[in-house]
């Protein structure tokens, strides 16, 4: 991609309403643009940067079985009826021509489980389990910290359905592991710790994946033997201890919430009679677990755990471009190269950002870099070509290394 | 992908209530379900082929130099009042808590002009082009024909801003080109024809993009000379002639707009006073354009296309999977074989749909088969493991081949 094509600049300044880094930078790299509080369009820079996130989560995901649907936003309001939910304070309601409401949806429990009621009838369609990105809707009082709390955000969410409980326990232990493995690939591994938190009404603890940042809305408290945490809010329930090894020595943390799983047990199902028939013509309500993992969120996670002053440092799983070359050339041969170089890569099928703009200084090119955070970066120049080579610096630092033109 | 594993199941029977026969056959496949009139979840079978879609429109718009985003469902009323379109009566509205009123995008003009106005001031910073794959919201008063004319779809727009008309018509020339090579791609190059429409108060015409089929909802006038037609609602302006060879030997065809480009001029630019300046300084305002792609449509016109009393026959280029593999096997060594082949197919990086249901009769699998509709069935039985072969048939019919196992 020419730099010079792509419709975004890099802006100096920070919106003042935006307080947290990962807004801040976000919106100055070109990543994203805030609509109103809350709402924000991803532009070119962070599509890209989330088509990477999005490839990750699906590929650990089908792997473990889970199967991709896309449901929809519009839902009628009689599935919330159906679950008591209709009255919750965070849906965003509309109306069609014929006076039908309708609720957005800001979770899909009242979609997914009549949808595969209508194809699991008996224990031989169980277990199942099928997931979506998709964007959802709350209607927050106050939205805040950047995309970390939107009113429309992107997430993943997963449903999977059970005959027992104990089904539903291994599923639940499969999707944990396979999150760690998606965490560790966004290189959120180290930072994200799995807490304990309500269970709500229907199990004792649900689980929740924070990680841990200054800029974090929640307060978890931190068992660093068994690297688990516990949420502020059940800090009472446990005592003040581990739920694992029983420690008081806990340290409070300020962290993200970027995921969550769930034990619904029957509370959706049996909302809408959902039962399967086992081996012996028996009928037993489904199982069901959910699991959340907030995209958009992630995405803004990363950028908390990931940058310096300077700007974003993106993990090479999910950069934007493999590299970014960067063009110091003004006269019109040493041009020719820079382009020539720039289709070689192309043509090697490296997806590469070139900074091909004219007019600006090394120093402005080179502050737009560190802003946007492509791992590697491959300055071409003058003085780089006259010796037959490019330089090629990484964005966590180091000292550059040289690299002849022919070997690239 | 296991057969056995995935949640959807053929059905015998279509829902009464779906008429077009893309209907029928994407519900019956298990490709797509309606949760109410006009709004359907996209099911695993379905989500594989919008995905093959939109990689395919993705790739022929990168090429020219559009780039792709991802603007907000939620649009604040006031940018609708700017433009004066609030009280269009396919709007859907929310309200946020501060009663803030919102509308449900159903287009992004309000959206993408404001957003484009931040980055271009200057003559060099044109032209641009963004697009993108978004949910959009029609409070139609009836939905109908399946996912043709829905409440909630899934559309690819995009936006075009120049210096002047007659570099909005260079590349509005450029769309039409790509839109081309799509419908070529998806194999609707054939039945898809440009059709002169009505230009709206800002263009003498716009064109949309018609797929001929008689389950369409449209009325075109085809000249046969020119592969070109027109739509019944313009056919007294244009005096029942075509308007590039002036003939009236027009046929009447029913067909479905898939698509469409439109010269928008200042439109929507003026409506944000959104101007650029020019090389001497001086402020004109930028011209646009628009250009839709239906994305559940064209997958509902790619069904009309190409389907046969049986089910559907999927181009290759946008099939759910490359081969659907049909195991006839019940004895455990020919179990093992079959499964051994699957292995071996999805280790060489195929996309394979395995149908490894155990209980089901041969012609229960075939007639499974034929209405799914991939356009490959390798069949393996305990006949074709006894001659170290497996059976190759085309869905769209021909003789069957027989290959070597040690060939695949």
């Amino acid at each position: 991609m020419r730099q010079s094509i792509l419709f975004t600049k890099t802006l100096k300044e920070a919106p003042k309403d935006e307080v947290s880094k990962n807004a801040q930078f976000l919106i100055r790299g070109g990543f994203v643009d805030k609509l109103f509080a809350g709402v924000y369009s991803i532009l070119p820079l962070g599509v890209k940067v989330l088509s990477h996130i999005e490839h990750i989560v699906r590929e650990e995901l089908c792997r473990i079985d889970a199967q991709e649907v896309f449901l929809p936003a519009l839902h009628p309001v009689e599935n919330y009826q159906k679950t008591g939910r209709d009255g919750i304070d965070v849906l965003f309601f509309t109306e069609m021509h014929d006076g039908k409401r309708l609720v957005l949806g800001q979770s899909h429990e009242e979609v997914v489980t009549p949808l595969l009621q209508k194809y699991v009838q008996s224990y031989k369609d169980l277990p199942k389990s099928v997931f979506q990105f998709q964007t959802k809707f709350r209607n927050e009082l106050r939205a805040k910290s950047g995309i970390m709390r939107g009113r429309e955000f992107r997430m993943k969410d997963m449903y999977s359905f059970h005959e027992t409980q104990s089904d539903a326990d291994r599923y639940y232990a499969l999707v944990e592991d396979a999150y760690r493995k998606i965490f560790d690939r966004l290189a959120l591994g180290e930072a994200t710790i799995k807490t304990y938190a309500s269970g709500g009404t229907f199990s004792k603890y649900s689980h929740e994946f924070q990680t841990i940042t200054s800029s974090g809305e929640d307060t978890i408290y931190l068992c660093e033997s068994c690297r688990v945490a516990i949420n502020k809010e059940i800090m009472a329930d446990v005592n003040g201890q581990c739920p694992e090894c029983g420690s008081r020595a806990l340290e409070e943390k300020k962290a993200i919430e970027i995921a969550n799983i769930f034990k619904l047990a029957d509370r959706f199902t049996n909302a809408f009679s959902f039962t399967y028939t086992d081996q012996e013509g028996k009928k037993h309500p489904v199982i069901m677990g959910c699991y959340g993992l907030g995209i958009t969120r992630t995405l803004g996670a990363i950028v908390e755990v990931h940058h310096d002053e300077k700007g974003i440092i993106w993990p090479e799983s999910i950069a934007p471009y493999a590299a970014h070359l960067v063009s110091l050339c003004t006269e019109r041969a040493d041009v020719e190269a820079a382009d020539e170089l720039y289709h070689r890569l192309v043509a090697q099928g490296k997806d590469v950002l070139y900074d091909d703009r004219a007019g600006l200084r090394a120093g402005e090119k080179f502050a737009d870099s560190d802003l946007i955070g492509i791992p590697k970066r491959v300055i071409v120049s003058p003085k780089t070509l006259a010796n037959n080579t490019v330089e090629v610096r990484q964005r966590s630092g180091g000292e550059p290394e040289y690299v002849s033109l022919s070997a690239i």
